[in-house]
């Protein structure tokens, strides 16, 4: 006998379109089931989970209120997309998510209309969603334009310009504010402390006071001229000034998982909105999966786990992770420095400065999602004598880049980036990939650029960060565990633009930035099969250089390679610059390559599997050296 | 006989020491002298003028109440701190503003203590000078620390970031929001209405109403929970509600020209702040110069000009600015594809974008200083069919690097990048060099990067750019006038990828990118002189390179020499890696050098001489060359 299916409802509707077609009395059931679903999806691949169950009647009520993929459903971060997925054509694709070959774990455009939109980094999509609202009133469309973003990503300066702007332009534009008070980390900032307040100022809107207060001002707000005095004395019973000052109409706060208060707000702004509207929603994240709710912080991003315990699976570690050696070293330094302060951009669990904060929570800073404003108050601090470890993932630090530059560099200020991510990193894709940190950093002047080849180097780098006190200097380390090695008891201060030599070879020189420095040794062991001797080195530096080294590795070789995981115009280019400038290059005989990251988004997939795709494991730097003497024929016989 | 001084006070005061030993019957006085000596001095050597002018009693005051440097005083942007400088003991230097060896432009640490924070870009203050607080905070300092923020500044996403976080630290910090409704282009956004609403809503605290506020409400909010009944209430008369919902202090507004109403405000919150405290001044840009007050946005920026008349001298034009020929090629090419539309950050006439607004004013986009949102809306903009410019100049294009990466690059989205200010800028010295573009550019995948090497180059690149709907694609161009060349009637759509030879040598090959082209053909000129018959080409593309040209150029001459205004990473690394790639480089007898800006930031000066001081002028190309060719004594003999 077949037993019935635990989400009859949701198997009927594999698009909003049969989703628009029910009844409203059904989407409570609709709900349910597709929480259940979610839950057990990422019960088997993983991923963020608390997220998405705290939207999980959201999804549903925009889906049934909105024509999508007509109207433009943007999910900022997309994380907690994934009922979104199930309900968009791609349920029976969700137990591939963040797999190699499968899902995105975000938003993604190539993988379905549904996504107008992709993300991942956070606080785009008022910003995205505008310009697709100010597309449609240039083209005289009546599409409709949602935005679904957290109060976390609030915290972030784009999120600011896009209303900034968005209250000028005056384009009907919907930004639903989905308020569960926690981004990844506890959000912390004046935007927070105000919807909090917002919040607890009252019980939510019902259903009939939402109604009549649409009803009432909603016209008369936007098509006249609003008085000042009851805009003021709107403000003091709703609290919502903050959004109306900015130019946007603001409604709430409503409670996010009743299906009931949702549809009737949403239809009203869907029909009567003529401007910029803010619908503040409250959730809850982890909403209807016990565990996930009593924890939210450890279910924010899971393993696979146990659906009836919640058990996470605990995947073996064979070495502590780079991120934990990072926050371990530095407050062992900090315990000998009391100048050491440490910044976080609402990443204290990813960076490890959790840890760091429990033993020195006056000397902890998270700013929230502030890159931005990270970099130049890490340099005010530098300023006056403070030695600040800003602790930015390698993607993110993008977002800091012009404070980098023009706060931090330009001003020689003694700033110590600690970047976590860097290379591949997996499951979060080419969004996340720390691949450009090299060529954007290495460029500047006065800048240092290290990267630890192994957590020992990690170890050793945060000392030389921390003793380095002339100018601005970078480290960067991949996420993930370490390679097993040896633990130095304290970090020794590297001499700054010196590398150092692993193995003695006299014909091919491996000259190695970062952690694919293991791979480089294993393609030298599996050179000495062709009868090839490897000299193995690992640069440390890629800026300044270490000169000598490279010079004597130019001289001393037949073929010098370097490699590294990161992308074009970063430490191979700085070699090549090099080695022409000094004119070893005009040699006869010196043949050089760089192996770097293609010149390509790489999708996401463990990340070993995408260093065999970008041809940055042993194999391939085999491969390279035999095609460059030539021997490519030997390596195609030595497979076969 | 001698005349008397026309600034007989100011003429006792070197330094804030002497000012602050005056009474303050005198400061109106003072004030009036450091308004004709700013005014004065600037028209001899051109520079900032109407934002110092608005400011001078906010200066004369801040000094006089602070004990500066003690207490620091961060200037936002800077370009408004002559008068500054003046009080500051740097009035002997002054007539050296923005001229080679001379004072710069902006505020700068390594000149003077005075300026604890340089600047340059806007909108760093707060978060520097939050830094600084958080450094007194920790080291048990009683210091101030004042950040002087202009309201079009606070359209930037990164001073909402750093208010965001301040009022969560509650660090003592005083922001002096110097309100003149008018950074360089009348601003817009929902803060700018905001604080006109502020402004407009009532007069000016008097000094008694300013005090009674300060003295009734300062303690009590600050050290106790405020009662929310009670912040609305003062948010109904003040108006101040937003910045006390993300944790301030708000007071104001108050006239910045009376420094009556100044002082006992500035001495209450010197001492009684506990927390953040925003002190909203309303200023009028080019206060006190009738020509300045009548035109702000010409006396922004100025030549020198005569004090009486206004009359501003006009540098005689050879050729067409790269930016006018940017703006009316945009205009040609939308006129025929209504698809095209534009977008600048706060920049309108710098871009030339003002052009482009007056013929397509619904299709040009002014989103404020905010060029995080820029990128992302020209995205969204893109995602719908549009053909979104973003006209951002180089430098600022770091704001939105993330951007940049992970909503256009990633998501292969076809934005056009109209980059000005590529290379050397001149007297605005490093924090505007665009030296870095082509390196945080071109290692983006799906990216194409063009330089234009004259101002017709820069039509075809126009019209390439409209023409590139396949994904993203930018081209720089330089500050000021083109070098005269025949102007084409119509852009032609230019081949990705193709660069194209201008003279055809056999022995060195000079392979330039953007305007260091001419100096290249002056070289090659005079190369001849010492027998040597030089190639010429012109790549045109940092990315995709052209591999035929670079292959053929590598056949054919015994040395390569790449040419470029930007830093390493760039053309000049992308160049050195394909030709290792393919194995070009192992071949013997080619010899290839990069030239590249120097690993320094070069400090502002006439941009001709600028070059010459970065080797990369003519001279410098022909050393190059023959140093390559062992042939250096020949150049000495040459110009002995």
């Amino acid at each position: 006998m077949t037993h019935a299916s635990k989400t009859p409802i949701l198997d009927q509707i594999p698009t909003p379109d049969e989703l628009r077609k029910l009844p409203e009395s059904d989407l409570a059931q609709v709900a349910n089931e597709l929480r259940q679903e979610t839950i057990d999806a990422v019960s088997v691949t993983g991923g963020h989970l608390g997220a998405g169950l705290g939207v999980v009647e959201l999804t549903v009520a925009l889906h049934y209120v909105f024509d999508t993929p007509r109207d433009r459903l943007i999910w900022d971060v997309g994380h907690q997309a994934y009922p979104h997925k199930i309900l968009t054509g791609r349920r029976d694709r969700i137990r591939t998510l963040r797999q190699g070959g499968g899902l995105s774990g975000f938003t993604k455009r190539s993988e379905s209309p549904y996504d107008p939109f992709g993300a991942a980094h956070s606080s785009t999509s008022i910003s995205a969603g505008l310009g697709m609202a100010v597309a449609r009133d240039l083209s005289h469309g009546d599409n409709k334009v949602i935005c679904v973003i957290g109060d976390g990503a609030m915290s972030a300066g784009m999120a600011y310009e896009a209303m900034n702007n968005a209250g000028h332009l005056h384009s009907r534009l919907i930004v639903i504010l989905n308020d569960n008070d926690m981004s990844i980390a506890p959000p912390t900032g004046g935007m927070s402390a105000y919807l909090a307040r917002l919040v607890s100022g009252g019980a939510y809107r019902t259903i009939r006071e939402a109604a009549k207060q649409l009803a009432t001002h909603l016209p008369k707000f936007l098509y006249q001229k609003a008085k000042k005095a009851e805009v003021f004395s709107r403000g003091y019973w709703m609290g919502g000034t903050l959004f109306e000052e900015l130019g946007f109409y603001y409604v709430g706060p409503i409670d996010g998982h009743n299906i009931d208060h949702l549809l009737p707000v949403l239809k009203n702004v869907r029909d009567n909105a003529t401007g910029p509207v803010l619908v503040h929603v409250v959730t809850k994240k982890g909403k209807g999966y016990p565990p996930a709710e009593a924890s939210p912080d450890k279910y924010h991003g899971v393993n696979t786990f146990d659906v009836v315990t919640g058990a996470q699976a605990k995947p073996k570690a064979n070495a502590p992770s780079y991120t934990k050696v990072f926050a371990e070293t530095l407050i062992k330094e900090a315990k000998r420095d009391d100048k050491i302060v440490a910044i976080t951009a609402a990443m204290p669990s990813g960076t490890g400065l959790d840890l760091f904060g429990k033993t020195f929570p006056d000397r902890t800073f998270d700013v929230g999602i502030a890159e931005q404003h990270a970099v130049t108050f890490a340099a005010g601090l530098a300023t006056e004598g403070y030695k600040p470890f800003c602790a930015i993932y390698s993607t993110f630090l993008q977002r800091g880049y012009d404070q980098v530059v023009h706060d931090v560099a330009i001003q020689n200020l003694p700033v110590r980036f600690a970047l976590d991510r860097a290379g591949l990193v997996g499951a979060d894709g080419p969004t996340h990939a720390g691949a450009f940190d090299v060529a954007y950093l290495a460029c500047l002047p006065n800048m240092v650029v290290m990267a630890a080849a192994d957590e020992a180097e990690l170890v050793h780098m945060v000392a030389t960060a921390a003793a380095h006190d002339s100018g601005p200097i970078a480290f960067r380390y991949p996420r993930g565990e370490g390679v097993g090695v040896e633990m130095p008891e304290r970090g020794k201060v590297l001499e700054i633009g010196k590398g150092r030599i692993l193995r003695q070879g006299s014909q091919i020189a491996l000259f190695s930035l970062g952690t694919r420095l293991a791979e480089a040794m294993r393609a030298a062991e599996d050179l000495a099969a062709y009868g090839l001797s490897a000299t193995v080195a690992d640069a440390r530096f890629a800026k300044p250089l270490d000169m000598d080294l490279l010079r004597q590795l130019a001289a001393s070789h037949e073929v010098l390679i370097t490699i590294e995981d990161g992308s074009i115009g970063g430490f191979g280019s700085h070699v090549l610059q090099a080695l022409t400038d000094d004119g070893t290059l005009d040699r006869a005989g010196l043949k050089v390559r760089s192996m770097v990251l293609p010149d390509a988004y790489l999708d996401h997939d463990k990340p070993e599997r995408m260093y065999v795709t970008a041809g940055l494991d042993a194999k391939s730097i085999v491969a390279k050296v035999l095609d460059v003497l030539g021997r490519s024929d030997d390596a195609r016989g030595m497979i076969a």
